[in-house]
């Protein structure tokens, strides 16, 4: 195995997880992407993915398909569920039954393939308080399960999962992504986006991250409908 | 929600989870199986799993499809590792990194869609001492991680994952399945087996299964060819 640094650093095309990216292309990290499709309906998502991986130099950028639609229960994949354009109390409509559960698990098998010790995902408790899989408790939950799931754990090799904007509100984020020179242009946000990448402007998705440029200071490079 | 008790359980096709199966509908539960198309070799275990589901009478099977073999690393999945026939050290090449992770994530999804409550799985940490998450410690450690994942853990429904093979011989795991009246002529256990569903008598997977019905003094049904 080489004595590159390497990490699995989950990217879905969108602003949080490009930030994520960056962070970690900066820390030194070899990064390997991954993306899924997973029968979203933003699927200039991937798109995106692909384009932010390119320009942010990962070494590879691999989309693993996965059928979760046919569970269900989300308006995010199921097309009987419409999307909401107004703030909604609780855990919203758009979250997908262990989602991130889901990705971080694939995750962690291409980070055992790869002798990787290091996950990066973008998750964010103050903008997503309604998504359980988005606490810190969660996340060290996973990290210690990860860590009794895998050859590298059984052989004493910590696996780490990172997620350095948990704490961190939206213009936070663009204004460090901003200062690692990501070009937010290239990312999509919106969860009824059209096949060219560009925003509704309504959703929670879109509302959460305009209000994120204007906090920054920083011109919304979106592209709206 | 119906009152009815409903639990996922993970249906591979072969011995041991088709023996969970029928510990499950004994216990009264509504049985929702789930079936992984991973690109793994032995295909004839999805039509293996299909069979023992119908069966053995569940309300739904459903088979989601992920292209695991992209992330490689397994001879049960990449084409280019062979399978052994004799008794490795250590963890086996046969084992797919964080398979049951993956799995267990996605059955945890479907068990929210459902209001499920209950997972089974048929790890077993007598026969599969090679594999790291085939162990308690890890199977408890995936049930905190997911309740702490989900809807229904944040309204503090308790989410279990039962594993009632765990401390079981093969001899054991046969005699009660036949005691519950499974045929065990409808599974397969191969990690080479042919279209038709017979087994090569010589893999892993193969000793164990044979060795199980001679120690619980049942007439092996398997075909081999």
């Amino acid at each position: 195995m080489s004595t590159e640094k390497r990490a699995v650093i989950l990217v879905s095309g969108g602003l949080d997880s490009t930030t994520v990216l960056a962070m970690a292309r900066a820390q030194g990290y070899a990064c390997y992407t991954l993306s899924f499709d997973y029968g979203q309906r933003h699927r200039a998502e991937l798109l995106a993915a692909e384009r932010v991986s390119a320009v942010l130099g990962d070494v590879e950028h691999k989309v693993v398909k996965l059928n979760l639609d046919s569970i269900g229960g989300s308006a995010l994949t199921d097309t009987d569920l419409a999307v909401p354009e107004e703030e909604t109390e609780g855990i919203p409509i758009t979250y997908v039954p262990a989602r991130n559960t889901v990705f971080m698990s694939i995750a962690l098998g291409w980070a055992e393939v790869l002798g990787a010790q290091d996950i990066f995902i973008g998750v964010n408790a103050v903008d997503y308080s309604g998504y359980p899989d988005c606490r810190p408790e969660y996340i060290a939950a996973f990290e210690t399960m990860a860590n009794l799931a895998t050859r590298a754990g059984v052989e004493g090799q910590k696996l780490s999962i990172h997620t350095p904007l948990m704490d961190m509100g939206k213009g936070d984020i663009i204004a460090a992504g901003v200062a690692l020179g990501v070009d937010y242009e290239l990312t999509v946000s919106c969860y009824q986006a059209d096949e060219d990448g560009r925003a509704c402007g309504k959703c929670d998705s879109c509302r959460l991250r305009r209000q994120g440029f204007e906090d920054a200071e920083v011109r919304d490079p979106t592209r709206y409908f």
